[in-house]
């Protein structure tokens, strides 16, 4: 049996909710977001080891608010870098640096402003991860999707809704497949670990994922994730 | 001066929703949804001729609920067909059969389940009519985009998704061309009205739309709608 890891990416400012208190501080059901979804996986039946990848302005915060709260799930933080990619790839340092088993284990990387991924999904990723290397979770469309064919947007092309995936994270892979492939050079086409693992050769096989597992990004975002955790 | 109308699409039968009540009449701060959306267009200052296209199954319902709102807003019904398409044609015929200047006009569509429509998007796509012929408000996705390869799901590709556009309604077009496009006959690629005209050989523009003008499909969309109304 493979080890189980995973690393919650969370070195986000906040700056697109225009707000002082970085959107996975916020209160969600009276407990800051990020909480939420660090116990998420930590609960999860899979027990995989959680990596906390935090930005390191907000240390004293976190710190903080664990205290408030009597937070005492087992994580461990490591501090993120200026972009995604950089957080991720500290993520999967440190566990290359302390785990020896990394090249044969699951990985699943989530955001932390995802706080209501369900325990189905975590474990069925984790599950699936014996018979495939890398597995994104993906919603359909229900909207009509149109490619902008230039920046003046005087001509857009729809495109085959049934083809088309929203992703969503918890993302799996193996840690040998997500290693390689976070050895490449940084490139902007890089929007999820999919897109680096992709890129790297490898196929990426979508799973069912969650209406309700929601990013949160916008306030409104924040007011359906309540409405969500009480109904 | 063009004429404006809007034809509200409002055919469906509430099955993904798993419910008995149409989520057209589900009640959003107190009021049937398909109350709040007529309301929004007859009330805009771009004075649009309002036409409802009703599934025929609902009208006992509707009228009941008409009068149980005492719901005055000034509007007018046209039964709805087996598809969107079809719903669609049939509230431009009436247009067609009502009114002369139909192909000098100005037609906004909209699904009868946006509700949160906004005064300004509405204002705007008429305006902008003045310089074009096929408008759709479209906002970015947040979420990493994927094409799936086949069936199987064993492949996935990544698309650029600076360049993608999630398509909501309002959309906009000139009577002539709208009359034009919808005499197609039927095709599986049309998943909205500018997927028809884009058919017919025009050029559709993208034009900013709203994160709050969401569709409500799924139960949980309902409980977004309420948290924004309230906020």
């Amino acid at each position: 049996m493979a080890n189980n890891y995973a690393i919650i990416v969370s070195g986000g400012s906040g700056t697109r909710m225009q707000s002082k208190v970085p959107k996975q501080f916020m209160l969600l059901d009276g407990l800051p977001i990020l909480m939420h979804t660090v116990r998420a996986f930590a609960n999860n039946q899979a027990k995989p080891t959680v990596i906390l990848v935090l930005n390191k302005l907000y240390k004293e915060d976190w710190d903080n608010l664990c205290k408030e709260y009597a937070f005492d799930t087992p994580y461990k933080v490591v501090y993120g870098g200026a972009t995604r990619f950089d957080s991720v790839k500290k993520g999967l340092n440190y566990l290359y640096d302390s785990f020896k088993d990394i090249n044969h284990s699951h990985i699943a990387i989530h955001d932390g402003v995802r706080p209501l991924v369900s325990q189905q999904l975590i474990t069925d990723g984790y599950t699936q991860l014996a018979n495939h290397q890398a597995l994104v979770s993906a919603i359909p469309s229900k909207d009509s999707i149109r490619i902008i064919d230039n920046n003046e947007k005087e001509a857009s092309t729809a495109v085959d809704r049934s083809t088309v995936f929203l992703v969503q994270t918890p993302q799996f892979f193996s840690g040998e497949v997500l290693l390689k492939a976070y050895e490449q050079e940084y490139n902007e086409r890089f929007t999820d670990d999919a897109s680096v693992v992709e890129n790297a050769g490898y196929p990426i096989r979508v799973i069912p994922g969650d209406h309700r597992n929601i990013k949160i990004t916008f306030s409104e975002d924040l007011l359906l994730a309540e409405a969500l955790i009480r109904s």
